[in-house]
């Protein structure tokens, strides 16, 4: 007998033109009835433009009507905002206060890492004036959309991005916004943004404690802050400014990431603490957190990112990562505690 | 014969407690005259409390009456706000759009390396939710200030220095603020700081094309902007933006220095290129700007800063900094053009 679920198997197998994610994964399909061989599917139009949703209203006919004993497909489209269909389990946001220690490079990571897992992943690039992710994955399709949202724009592994480098025509363009604007960017994309259905979303913030992190704490509901900082006791201030706020936003703290922690000496492989001792250690003792990883200064991450193939590369740290962000997750949070 | 200039010289030797500098350059002497034995001086009150003003009123009176010939010492307290008493011949910002390319690094070390050029040299810390500067200056004084203004905070070689970590009780304490607040800082920096007579104030901007820039751009009349990159396509991506904010705003580009060029090989001394190879060369000339410097990744630089030690840092591309800029702003500025 044709059941829905065997109608929204078969949905999910097609993908939305220009991405390659299907209806189900988006939450496109809201209702589906079946009645003799009559198949009656609502779709919501969001984020897509008439010409997509033409043409893939041919396609679900076609697919559909290929399956034995259906004699009827009848398509109903539905007005629905992204935020009636995201269906978001875990936000997770990656802070530092500070510049240019990695945290892109480190949401990239946590997002590929998941997706290996064989997660669901987006990324939201919070970064509005100084946006990485789409270089990092060599995005450089526009985003689909129409007035009621705008969809990501998936990588070769299929994480979900949406970036302000995504929208703008030249990607060297400065954008040259006050606070209110930015702040407005951020709300959009996580409001306007068709993500679907995801286990997990990456938001990665700008340096600094302004809009755009007070904007993400205020107006995203997250499931933890991962902070991310560098061997220099320089970066640990500013990152112990981070997490102050995120104390006084009582939003969790997953734990601490050291990036370019050391440079294996390439004669010996003997790590050389290029940017000093380390301090992750102490900084995250001094917090009670979790040191997550530490990660070395390795040329190949810089020539990957600098290509678009940060989704390449390999290593032990990349792997444990995910594994080690949702064991954490998973402990029970400690009572009266704001970590 | 007294002469006013014999007066100013004289003044010029007494120190305003609690700060390493004097009257004279910080303008705080608006008028003198001498009449027979009798000297009157005319003293802004600006940034002064009333303890330090009256201890400096006695060292006047004390240091003048000892010169042969002065019977009398009258003094008089004035009204004046920074504005009405700053002389700023140079105002130099330090951007990038990228965070952590060493913004604040490469501010300190031009201004230590004008400093060691014996001109007068002030920094102006923008960066309100992540500064650095007074880290790397080991600074921890409070500055002194009253209603109409405030002192900035004097390093061991005299480098004046206004950042929001020297105001705040706890230097971890998050700015947890919104853009209108941020520029409104900003712009009380340059307006309500007594910088006095400066050949030199350095800008150290944050991260970003957002509220700070704008701010600084708008309200504070700039000399020129010096861009920061490393060997990053990823920063270079960013500073375009940054390079295309200064540009729209009409402010003029002196040249790009990249930071963390390569590390040297311990063993060998040749340069490891641990960021990728070097892409300042080509994104100089890309805008048709000249490379200022080519900063390797060095230890010291890495140690001195935790120490905040920056000041003992020596190395021929620091003693070259400097002058490498007056050159570049002595070169008159190509008509219609922007940079």
């Amino acid at each position: 007998m044709l059941t829905s679920e065997a109608i929204l198997e078969r949905l999910k197998k097609l993908t939305i033109p220009g991405t390659s994610t299907n209806l189900v994964q988006k939450g496109l399909i809201t209702s589906t009835s079946v009645e003799g061989g009559e198949i009656t599917l609502s779709v919501a139009s969001c984020a897509m433009p008439s010409p997509v949703l033409n043409s893939l209203e041919r396609d679900i006919k076609i697919g559909l009507g290929a399956i034995p004993g259906v004699s009827k497909v009848r398509i109903n489209q539905v007005d629905c905002t992204p935020s009636e269909l995201n269906r978001i389990k875990n936000v997770i946001a990656v802070m530092s206060g500070k510049g240019g220690v990695g945290k892109s490079t480190v949401s990239s990571l946590i997002a590929i890492s998941l997706k290996r897992q064989g997660f669901t992943v987006g990324i939201l690039d919070a970064d509005i004036t100084g946006p990485s992710i789409p270089k990092l994955f060599g995005l450089t399709g526009k985003p689909l959309g129409n007035e009621k949202g705008i969809m990501p724009v998936a990588s070769r592994t299929g994480i979900d991005v949406m970036s302000m480098n995504l929208i703008l025509n030249n990607d060297t363009d400065a954008v040259i916004w006050r606070g209110p604007l930015i702040a407005k960017a951020i709300g959009q994309f996580w409001t306007d943004v068709l993500w679907g259905e995801l286990d997990y979303l990456i938001v990665d913030l700008p340096p600094g404690t302004s809009d755009a992190a007070l904007t993400t704490m205020q107006q995203i509901t997250l499931t933890g802050v991962v902070m991310v900082t560098t061997p220099q006791e320089l970066a640990a201030l500013i990152v112990r400014k981070a997490i102050d706020m995120t104390v006084k936003m009582n939003a969790r703290l997953i734990g601490v990431v050291e990036n370019m922690a050391y440079f294996p000496n390439p004669a010996t492989g003997e790590p050389i603490e290029i940017f000093g001792p380390s301090k992750a250690k102490h900084l995250a003792g001094e917090f009670g957190l979790p040191l997550l990883a530490q990660i070395p200064v390795d040329p190949r991450i810089a020539v990957l990112c600098d290509a678009g193939e940060i989704e390449e590369y390999n290593s032990d740290i990349v792997s444990g990562l995910g594994i080690e962000v949702i064991r954490l997750l998973e402990e029970p949070r400690p009572v009266g505690s704001s970590r």
